[in-house]
């Protein structure tokens, strides 16, 4: 088994796999007469080939045991795919570069509980890992026909330490 | 001054105007090998006029102060409107029929905390309503060319009581 170390969210970091949903850093407009900010655009949805169509759907996670093994990622080569946390806490994004039409080095990314990720369509992650306590996510990404998830198993596991410590 | 009275929100009162995001109503799915339940689909962008994209926002509502005047509404004639709350705090949706191009009697449902709402395409609504204290909302709508947001005023303003008595 290999370590896989956590490393800080930043957009650069992750540019490869998709992009950060953070309001701190999206465009702000004043709207409705003064009274709502908008963080505008903090995700695009990618989900238009084969007649997709993006929903919203809200995942329940349930913690993971720590230390956590990393031994298998999926993709979906159909459509993007958006999480953000409604609670506040912590998770962990794991996801990984293309090799050959096989996941290659995993990264492993702590997001914090105010923060959102998205992954690119066609991009490999490891399912949602909530850390800690049972955690919603919202989530937007893709309905519609055609075969819009693969799986991969590693030889062996990549293993990620408790972020608690 | 008209009053309006708060209705409590129900999938089958909301429909004229859209969809309850609910996931208590949801169809539910164990996925991530029973890690995780997706409460799938509370909604389905509806922003494809015009080559609009479908993206997610966020919403900072500054509370408002009661008794509150419902003097105008809004309307986006290219794509639906969906909000979620990231803080489980009750909201106000208030919602019209359209009467030959402009907001009629309008209707206002108090929505629990844990549960979002989507406005159909063109369907006439108040700007967001954050009730008791700042409220943020993650917003799934459309972003794209065209004319995508109409207002129209009242004659005479409805009242909405405070939902706190």
């Amino acid at each position: 088994m290999r370590p896989l170390t956590l490393e800080p969210l930043t957009a650069e970091a992750f540019a490869p796999f998709g992009c950060v949903l953070d309001p701190a850093s999206a465009e702000c407009r004043l709207i409705n007469g003064g009274t709502t900010e908008r963080f505008h655009a903090l995700a695009m949805a990618d989900t238009e080939a084969q007649d997709g169509r993006t929903i919203l759907s809200l995942f329940r996670g349930q913690p993971r045991a720590f230390p956590y093994q990393v031994g298998m990622m999926e993709r979906h080569p159909l459509g993007s795919q958006a999480f953000f946390p409604l609670t506040p806490r912590a998770w962990i994004a794991v996801v990984a570069p293309d090799r050959d039409g096989r996941p290659g080095e995993p990264r492993a990314f702590l997001v914090p509980g105010t923060i959102g990720v998205q992954y690119a369509a066609n991009v490999w992650h490891h399912p949602l890992i909530a850390v800690g306590a049972q955690s919603d996510f919202l989530v937007m990404d893709r309905e519609g026909g055609g075969t819009n998830l693969e799986e991969a198993d590693y030889d062996a596991p990549y293993v990620v330490a408790d972020p608690a410590g």
